[in-house]
Formats: C-alpha cells, structure tokens, sequence
C-alpha cells in the first residue's frame, strides 16, 4: 500500500484559464489506474494564433496510456470544460460521464465529431457515485453560472479528493441548486486528504455576491426604458437569461431570444428539467410584429464576437431586425480579457445608431461564477483538507491560492501543467514533469502549436510576403531572369520606383554575378536569393520580408 | 462679416482615442486661413493592422490646402498628440508652436526624420499670445498626466474658442502647474463661443482625484517591501517618476530609471527646468552593485509592450539586472484597453519567478490624467460657453459627452472625423464632410489603410499561403506538372498524404485536362489554378489558402 501513489496532473487548465483537463491515477508508479476530469478548450486570438479554430489540450502522454483509463468525468458544461470532448473522444475511447444537462450538450459534442453518443453516460447528483478502477467518484451538487455543475467527490484506496470543478458559494442561483453548505460538510466529515480548488477569481477582495443579487436593478433598468431593449449574456447562464426574461416581463414586454447557442442551452435546460418557469418566448418572425417597446431581445455575442447576434445587429440587422435611436443596450456580462476590442467596437456601432449602451461598469447588472478570495477562504474552512491544490488558474492565480491556503494553515502546492503530484503522503510531492502543450483545430486537421505553421503566418503578417522565382535551363543558366510577386507589402518605397521592379534588378544583378557553381547548388542558390531579396527590400521599404523562392530546373 | 465661417474640423481623434488633429478656419467659405492643432499617432495591434509600425492620420485634406495653413500647435508631448510631426511635418510646412518641455521632444522628433529643428518655436505661457492670420492663440496652462500641458484660448474675429486638450483639475498635480481656477475664470469672462473639449473619462462617475493622493499609499508600500523594489508607469508621466522616487529614497533605497523613453522624459524634464527636486538617480552598470533590498527600478512598459525594460525584467534579464523570489513588481498605471494580454503575459513571468506583483485594481497606486464626469461637468460650469465640442473620444464617448452638455443647458455637437462643423453663429452647424482615415508608417514608408496591403497580410495570418507556379513551354503546352509551396498550413489533411503532393496531383489533373485555350489565357490559367487549389485543400484540410499562381512562360 505504501507503495502506491495517488497522482494528480494537470494536462491544461493549470497556468492559463481554459482548455481544463487534469488527471487523477491510483496505484504503483507507472501503473496507476486513472480517470480524466474534463476536456476543454481555449479560445485562440489573432495575437498569438491568428487562423486557428479552437485550441485544444495536448493529450498524447494520456493516449499513451489509455489502457490504463477508466473514465472521463465532466463537472460542468462550459467549453472550457467539455468543448474538446468531441474532437479528442477517439484517442481516448473512455466511457464518459456528466449529469443530465451536461450530458445532454456533451452528446452533442460527440454526434457533432462522429463520436458515438453512447459513450456519454448520464449520473446522478451525489451521494450516488461511479466506480472508476480504484476510484469511487461522486457529482457533488455546487453553484456556478451554469446548470448542474458540479464538484467530484473522488475516493480512492489513499483517501478523499475534493475536485471543485468551477464554483461559487451562492445559496440562490435562480436556476439550479443553491450551495448546500449541510451537504458540503457532510462530504468533509470523514476526513479530505485534498482539496483541489478553482483559483479564478483569487484576485477579487470582496465577497462573491448571488445571482439573485443583481435581479432588482435589470428589472429597474428594463422598466426605465422607453424603446426597444437588447440584452446579451453567456449563453450558458440560463439563471441570468432568465432573470433577464422576467425582468423583461414583468416590464410588459414579449420575449425573443437570438443565436444559435442561446436557443441551444435553453433547449438543453428544458429537455433536462433544470428551467422550470421561464418566460413564453416568441420567434424572431413575430418579434418583428410586435412594437418595439413592447420587444425585449436577449442575444448572443456578450464578448463581441463577430458572427454573433449582438455584432450582427451592430453591423445593421439580425434577422430582419434592426436597432435604432432610443432603443437600449445591456451588457449583462463582463468582458473577458483580450476581448476589449472587439466589444468597443460593437459599443461604438451602437453608439452610432443612437442606442444606448449600458455595461456592467458598476457590477449592478452582472456577477461573477466563481468564488473570491473570502469564498475559497470559506470553501478551505469548510472541507478542511489536508492540502490545498490549486487550479484552474494562470500562474499568478495558482500563486496567490497557495498562498491563500498557506495562511490558512493549509499546505499548498503550485502545480502547473505537466506537474505530477503525489497526494497520497501527508504533503502534497512533485514526483514527475511529463511534456504538455497544446494542439490546434486549424480548419479540419489538428496541428501542433510548435510546428511552425502558426508562427509562419504571424511572420507573414507582421513581416508580408515576397516569392522569387527562377528558372534554370538545361545548361545550369538562368532561363530569362528572377520573377518577383508581393503579398502584403508596400508597393513603392524610397526610390519610387515600383518595389518589384527594384528587387527584380537586384536579383538580376545578382544571378549575373552568380559562378557556376552557386547556380548548381539549390539551397546556395536559394539562400542567396533570399539574402540578397531581404536586403533590397529593406533599403528600399525598410523592412525584411518572408520570402519564398522557387527554383524551376529544366531538365 | 456674416459671411464669414468659424470652422472646427476633427482629421483625427474624434470617434477615437488617439490620433489627434484638429483643424480650425476662419474667413469666407473655402478660403478660411487655417490652423492645425495637434497631430498625434495611434498605436497598431496584431488584429488589425499587423507589421504596422504606426497609424497616422490622413491630412490630405490639409496638404492640399498648405497655402492656407498659417500654423501648427502642439498642446502636450504624449504621443497621440505629437507623435507624427516628424512624420507628417514636410507635407504641412508650417510653423509649429509649442511650450518648452513639448517643444523640447518634439525637437528631436523633427530631427529624427530629418525636418528641421527651427520649424518649432517654444511658445510662452498664456496671457502671451501668438498670432496666426486672423488667429490669435495662447497656451493655457492646465494639469493632466505630462508636464505643461496646455489648453488652447484661440482666440478669432468670430468669438473665443477654448480648446482643452487632454486635462484634468488638479490643484496638487506634484510636477508642474496646477489647475488655475482664476486664471481660467479671467479667460472664460469676455464670454467663450466653444468650448472643445477632452471626453476620454465622460463614463467615470467619480470625481478625479489628484496626483498628490496616492503618494502616502506607494510610500507606505515601497517601505513594506524586503527584496528588491521594480515600478513601472508612463515614461511622459513626469509627476509619477517623481512620486515613486521619492517614495523609493524615503524607503532608503538608491533609485534607478531604465528604459529609454524614461531617460528621454527625464532628460527633457531637466534640460526645461519643468523638474526641479528629483531624487539622485544610479546608473544600471552602479545598480548592479547595490544590494537588492537597497534599490528600486522604475521602469519604461507598463503595458507589456515586447521591447520594454519590464518585458525584458519579466524575460530574464535588462541591463545585467535580474528579479528574483522576494522582489516586487509595482504597476503605477492602468492597462489600456487592447493591451491587456500583453501585461498577463508579464505578471505571470513575474510570479514564475517568485516576483510579487502589485497592480493598480484597487485604485491605489494610479489616478487618470483625464477628467472624469463631474469634472466635466465643472468644465462647463467654468467656461459657461455658447456650445461644446466634444473631442479625444470614441463615437461613444463624444455622444455622452453631447448629452451631458445638454443636461447642462448648453448646445452640443457630435462631430466626428471628417465633420466640418461651423461655430460662427449662435449654434454649432455642420457645413461638410471631407475624407478623412489613416496612414500607416510601415518600415520607412506609408501605405494607405485602403490600400489592401494589410487586408492581405491578415488573409495569410488567417488562411495560410499556397504558391503554385507552372512553367509553360514555347508550344503553349505545360512543361512538367504545377508545383506547389506552402507557408503556414498543415502538412497533411483527410488522406494522410502530404499536402502538397494532394494539391500538385489535383492540379496536374486539371492541367492535363485542360483546353488550349485555357493554356494561352493567363488571367483564366491563374483564376482555375487557384479555384482548383482552394478546392482542393478544402476538401484534405478543411480550409480555404490564399493563392498565388506564378505562371512562366518560355519563349
């Protein structure tokens, strides 16, 4: 028994917020049986991933050692908690499990990748539990800005895990179960070796406050206004779409809600039973019938995302509808950081048309899903672990959580991406650090973020593109001379005369300086031709292109 | 005299933070003699205009009305309002008129490229005026978050016009003049026909609070500190510098500025007499001799920008100088909006390091430069002017401060870039819209926004690159099959087969099928080989490069 580990390892999620995906095994070095919780993504952005589709977990050492997976347990159904489910299901071939909301998305996310459905599987809430290998684990009922999240009660033969999953400490969410503190300490009583803990919001000083909380002032907000209104959240928080529809209402008006993952999450909670009174809703068609001050929308696209309903609408028209002067704007979100542009862009559209812009600046019409700082101070008290794992955080978050939890009297260990901690001793022990990374979604194929394919098109975009071609006849001889094409680049610089024309004649000049033996070799010659390109553009536009070169050989 | 127009045109800044220009006129219409106030740059990013290495404004309107233009002011030295008149200057050709500390950098940012030095005069402070055809225009001292800030009395035939530049009522602003009620109330007496005025902070509700405020709280926090103490805040922010210097000396420890925008402030400060008892300074080479708990860096790149001393700090390593566990680094700034990634980036290197990060979240250690709502409103109070103008602000920005100037019974204008906007009667009144966008200094030269050279290098940052070129022989028949090269996309797709032997083998079938007359066509060769390619790796990738087709033709 002494022998045996009780591993926990990060593959995402442990140093970035998103892509969530961590590991749990039980049993003697290198053959411990594991599960996986969660399989998220990342967003990718055009600084640092331009092109690219979703970012997904790099799961390879994990695939390595899918004989030795039991299952997949899915807390919650944020994509950055199942969004990967879909695309990594095969690699993994694991039986998967999620209560019934999640399921129901999570479903879809396999069909949506020719996975079979059937390998999702349905649980119930927690005290009923999964038998996973060594492990027995549990869904463990919490709050978060979702339906049915949940923490995991993970049991194995080296004590108790508390996986938090995602979460918040309130005790009226509108939809789903209130933080049930009776519960929670319930599932502390016999003892927690470790609390493996939601790190988000470390940083924020205040109490979290409730969903509840915000209810009273959209309502007065909504009863205040005069034309149309529009409001966007996270599509996934049916408790604020909610509270946004009875706000709506109660203010006299007919509901419609727009885009596509807005009618999805809604048809989710429905078909599992999480919503129970929402609002009667009326179609996109009949909304355009109605008077606009008897119209509220609720739209997608809170983040400014491009094809979403609220950028289209600031674009001019979202099916049929348009925005106009006197109609107002709810921003029942935050922004996300990195995604500032894009929602000033859209603030400023609307601002255009004479709609009224109400953002979330003072915290009256939005709260946050996760716990602050006196919340996981009370989630530490509450469990009473052993040791405290942070996660679900960028390096700084996981930081200040040990420390949070070494005031507390708590051992703490920082475990990034990669960091294979024993738990089963009485502190927590760095055993191992096995390779992690990420992958690309790039159109239909995966690609490897250190490949080079993305840091290619970064330098096209930040340097442009010159390709140089050259034909050489049978003899060895240039056939004509170098032919120049740019893409992205100025097309005169500081002689004035057109660019190409210029790297063409120093191409030229070059190719007929070349000796022989420059002209038989294709990577001198190749590398030459690029030197002498980058410098020619550089006097001339003040700045070294990529370039390409493409040598034709007549034989 | 009724005849003549009082003309106010906005070629930059208004319907953006950034980039200020502001043209003014007054004489018949068409032949007003003109002055220019400002003109500033905005900073590119990776989303929209990538490999730019500035955004200018596009005075063509102005250049083409040179002979009319009687002079430039230059109310501060940041940069979106100085920053291109060393760029834009040969084309204007008009004397320039700053105070000394402006005038001072702006010296430098002539020589730089090669203007001449002497076309900037120092300017003294209001009630001396200069005279500027039928314009007589002085600089009005005014507190904001660089030394010598001024507003602008221009003073015409048709009325006073008080143009605020960036602002704020600071009475204790540590560097430099403090907010002069009296002086502005003698200015405002003989009646002021517009006020234009600053809109950054219209949608902070609080009043703004002065430099002098967060002295206490960065000196009580510089005296807590055991490791080695790091600040970073805006070079120009000269009262800052001191502040924290001073906070650094009263802890005991030798103070150290790296980074040379922060040399260069301080050096303009000095040599302009504007900074009188600033802390003895160390050099980095001495620096390295002090032991850590001793010394204090402030530094240039609050905003994470690559090359800055704190990116370098967070990278390794500047000037010899390394950080390590027990130092601190302090944010005295705020993050603008769209660099929020760029500053992540560096507080996680920070805490990998064990280096303790301290940010402004709290409002402790930063206040704004720019007047808040109720300064606004105070603003208005003060100068009791005919009209506002609201300017330096987004769409939604001016709007609201349109709006609040109408709450205090005054006539608004929302005029944006481009508007001709006539002040001469008792309202303001739109007259005419001229063309008005950007430049972009790329390398060494300037490209127009809509020129699609930046369209394009987004378009390979997103898509990816095929080059496909095809070798035609003297009969018109292809010689050998296309070949292809890729830049920035998968190397294999659905069949598991390289890429690029897919694309060449689909587009040596369509060649082999191809008619002679589609052989002899060029721009019909180049549009099928490009429609076939697209399709082709749709189809094994899932995804659309952009294509360019170099055809060579032997003769």
């Amino acid at each position: 028994m002494s022998s045996k580990r009780l591993i926990y390892l990060p593959l995402g999620g442990a140093g970035e917020i998103g892509m969530n995906a961590y590991v749990y095994g039980y049993g003697a070095p290198g053959k411990e049986r594991l599960i996986l919780v969660d399989i998220g993504v990342t967003f990718p952005d055009m600084d640092g991933t331009p092109g690219v589709d979703l970012i997904l977990p790099d799961i390879a050492w994990l695939k390595a050692r899918r004989n030795q997976l039991e299952a997949i347990f899915i807390t919650h159904a944020h994509e950055d908690h199942i969004g990967a489910l879909g695309h990594l299901w095969e690699e993994l071939g694991a039986p998967v499990y999620a209560r019934a909301f999640t399921a129901h998305l999570g479903r879809q996310k396999l069909a949506d990748q020719g996975a079979p459905e059937k390998a999702l599987h349905t649980a119930s809430a927690w005290p009923e539990t999964v038998e996973a290998g060594p492990f027995s684990v549990g869904f463990l009922p919490i709050s978060h800005s979702i339906p049915e999240s949940s923490a995991l009660v993970i049991d194995s033969p080296a004590g108790r895990i508390v996986h938090t999953g995602d979460f918040k400490l309130d005790e009226t969410p509108i939809v789903g179960e209130a933080f049930d503190r009776k519960l929670w300490e319930d599932v502390a009583r016999p003892g927690v070796k470790a609390l493996v803990c939601d790190s988000t919001n470390v940083f924020s000083p205040a109490p979290g406050r409730s969903e509840a909380s915000i209810g009273a002032e959209i309502e007065s907000l909504i009863a205040q206004q005069t034309g149309m209104v529009v409001a966007t959240t996270f599509a996934s928080n049916v408790a604020r779409l909610k509270t946004l529809a009875q706000a709506g209402e109660r203010a006299g008006r007919s509901i419609c809600l727009l885009g596509r993952a807005m009618r999805k999450m809604i048809e989710a909670a429905v078909a599992t039973g999480v919503l129970g009174d929402f609002p009667k809703v009326v179609s996109a068609e009949d909304a355009l019938d109605i008077p606009r001050e008897q119209l509220m929308l609720i739209v997608t696209g809170s983040q400014g995302e491009r094809r979403a309903a609220s950028a289209q609408l600031a674009n001019g028209k979202y099916r049929g509808i348009t925005m106009k002067e006197g109609d107002s704007f709810l921003f029942s979100s935050k922004t996300i950081p990195g995604n500032e542009r894009g929602v000033i862009r859209i603030m400023n559209q609307f601002s255009e048309m004479g709609v009224d812009v109400i953002d979330d600046n003072d915290g009256l019409y939005h709260v946050s899903g996760h716990a602050n700082r006196p919340d996981l101070d009370a989630m530490h008290a509450l469990v009473k672990p052993q040791m405290v794992v942070p996660m679900h955080g960028e390096h700084r978050h996981l930081r200040a959580h040990v420390k949070l939890a070494e005031s507390n009297k708590l051992a703490g260990v920082l475990a990034v991406n990669g960091t294979m901690v024993d738990l089963a001793g009485n502190a927590p022990r760095v055993v191992d650090h096995v390779e992690t990374g990420r992958r690309y979604l790039d159109g239909s194929v995966q690609i490897g973020a250190l490949d080079g394919i993305v840091r290619d098109r970064i330098r096209m975009a930040l340097n442009g593109q010159l390709i140089v071609t050259l034909i050489i006849d049978e003899e060895g001889a240039p056939l004509g001379e170098p032919w120049c094409e740019l893409r992205g680049l100025a097309e005169t610089g500081r002689s004035n005369a057109p660019l190409v024309d210029v790297l063409e004649e120093d191409l030229s000049q070059f190719i007929n300086r070349a000796g022989a033996k420059t002209l038989r070799d294709d990577d001198k010659l190749e590398q030459e031709l690029k030197r002498v390109a980058r410098q020619s553009a550089m006097n001339e536009i003040g700045k070294k292109p990529e370039v390409v070169v493409v040598i034709s050989r007549l034989m």
